[in-house]
């Protein structure tokens, strides 16, 4: 997505420990309107796909996936990073590593929001090396829910989670794919 | 707001620790649908105060501010609660405790995406005591911006944070005020 490249190198910054930072636009300070944008293109994609739930996973995916959910007309649910006093009941989990935090998460859903009857789009920020796109993508399997593909807006393709989950059979629709990426020769998109 | 007010009749529940769970649509699977006509709301109220930006704080709030911000055509800001190793620079700071989760959280905001040409809405899921409101609020007045005021979606009146805050001249607009809750005897609004 041109508009989308086009913001990136504008604003991005890349910082040490292979780090995109766009916290100017995406996941600090967020551009809601241009982030819209972002939603209605990830909408066009996945049209014909009878979407029944928007599921992302605290806290950085929440923005894109309510207003990839206002598109579609569908409930957003959003996976926690841990057990809370907020959660009871039954759960789906599944464990996710952070790289950029440096530690390990497990993510839960609550039972009573995902089941056989839901057509889900898993949406995020972010896909590097996969970890919390597939503990999204086990817990939707878990449900019994179809799993009709995943959004993403920033794909580090170079880190090699895309094709992984890909060859794993999973559609996964990345809204910029960044091929290779330096402090020194910026960034590269795939062609 | 009287739609809101039925909705937490039907789908709250309350459970030990006076805690109002509203997780069917509001803080967990959130029915996004019924969100924007809250955003909507919120907007109305403060329509005429030229908005720059909505700031909250994660993760339950920033489903409702992407909202109200698309509403009003402007950037979301989202504290964070802890240093990660992707916020880096010169930040504000304040401190808030969580009744929920029994713990004190330093929350933080980059110093780039706050100053004194803002006018700032705070929006937030839950207003009870008043402390995550409060420390929102110390850091829109750290930067030099203009706090318009906030807007909440249920504000647990009976907990007092909303009329502490309201006296030290803070506007807070709440679309469902709680008189008193119980497990025995359910839930009251304020008239």
């Amino acid at each position: 997505m041109q508009l989308l490249e086009n913001r990136i190198i504008a604003d991005g910054r890349i910082i040490e420990g292979d780090i995109l930072k766009v916290d100017s636009f995406l996941n600090h300070n967020t551009d809601i309107p241009f982030v819209w944008k972002l939603a209605e293109e990830l909408h066009r994609l996945y049209s014909d796909c009878d979407v029944t739930k928007i599921l992302t996973i605290e806290a950085s995916g929440i923005a894109i996936a309510s207003l990839t959910a206002l598109c579609f007309g569908v409930p957003m649910l959003f996976a926690k990073k841990s057990r809370s006093s907020n959660i009871t009941g039954e759960v789906f989990s599944s464990s996710a590593h952070s790289y950029t935090h440096g530690c390990d998460n497990n993510i839960i859903v609550s039972k009573r929001f995902l089941g056989k009857d839901d057509k889900v789009l898993i949406v995020d920020d972010f896909l590097a090396r996969g970890s919390a796109l597939s503990a999204l993508w086990d817990i939707t399997e878990q449900s019994g829910a179809e799993t009709v593909g995943a959004g993403i807006i920033i794909e580090k393709e170079y880190q090699g989670g895309g094709d992984l989950l890909r060859g794993k059979g999973l559609r996964i629709e990345s809204l910029a794919k960044i091929k290779s990426m330096s402090m020194e020769n910026g960034i590269e998109f795939c062609g």
